[in-house]
């Protein structure tokens, strides 16, 4: 979808559940997972049961001007594959010295970070936080809750996507339950 | 305030009040919209009996580089100085081409905009409407409801602000109330 940015426009979504009825969502499903997850045979195992919905979003279609700002919803939904939480592909941007902003309007996730140079980190979101990712890092949404995580999101509409980075390589961490909260340990697939 | 943007930041806020614990607002008062509104007389009065608060906002004191972003919430109380709504004093962006998204967290305002070649429109936004206000299009928020109008706002950090012009000028059209609800008119004193 595309409109007329030379104009102003007024998009609506529900803060609580960040559905537009307005648009149409990409959507994500277990299978698009594959290659990307800790547990491949959980993964697998879900998959023959049902290939349901991980995590959709709304783009509005901006082009990709710097002077432009690509803006949208993200919801990811609760659940796991083995320990590991339901989460985003997660990207870098193509331009990567271009930073973005992510507000939570509805249950309680986290953000996962890592620059090229291997620095990472993390940030925690419920309603009414905002977490700046920092030009440079990857990013990737993780729904740590019960309910979905929603996020509303802005970034340079030039800045573009790099997904090939992180399904080659994944983050240099995971995001697993331990003792019914959540826990970051070591990626043992990292970069293979 | 500022803070190191080559890390990540989570800033909190009260989706329903827009207010944060964690910084300080910037806050404006009806003496600060002396010379901005229609009835300077109404204006006057109001400040006699009391400097009351119009809108308060967050910055997070983003550094003014292309790839940042400047984010935070802003904050119109309700309320009318004659038949005109509270609103804040409003801007251009000093680079002129660039965008800003707001989104509506919390009661009912609208975005009046205009652009150098008198190009106006408004959105009207209510909880989960989000506006994109075009690239060389000043801004403005107001608020036509009875609870405080409350946004989130994104925009390139490097963007800066222009506020001269418009109170030099003022906006094009005022929105005022009329038979209970608000309307556009023109503004007798544009360019005077």
């Amino acid at each position: 979808m595309s409109y007329d940015v030379e104009k102003s426009s007024v998009f609506s979504f529900v803060l609580e559940t960040g559905i537009s009825k307005d648009h149409v969502s990409s959507k994500r499903y277990l299978s698009n997972l594959r290659g990307m997850v800790a547990n491949e045979a959980a993964l697998e195992e879900m998959i023959k049961k049902e290939d349901a919905l991980i995590y959709e979003f709304y783009e509005m279609g901006v082009p990709e001007h710097p002077g432009d700002l690509a803006f949208g919803t993200s919801i990811c939904y609760p659940g796991k594959i083995g320990d590991e939480y339901y989460m985003t592909k997660g990207h870098f941007h193509s331009i990567l010295d271009t930073a973005e902003v992510y507000l939570c309007t509805s249950g309680r996730g986290l953000i996962l970070m890592e620059n090229p140079e291997g620095d990472c980190s993390y940030e925690v979101l419920t309603p009414g936080k905002m977490v700046y990712v920092p030009k440079r890092y990857a990013h990737r949404s993780i729904n740590i809750g019960k309910t979905p995580f929603v996020q509303f999101y802005a970034f340079r509409a030039d800045a573009g996507h790099d997904y090939g980075t992180i399904e080659t390589k994944g983050f240099r961490k995971l995001v697993v339950e331990r003792d019914g909260d959540f826990a970051l340990i070591d990626n043992p697939k990292w970069g293979k």
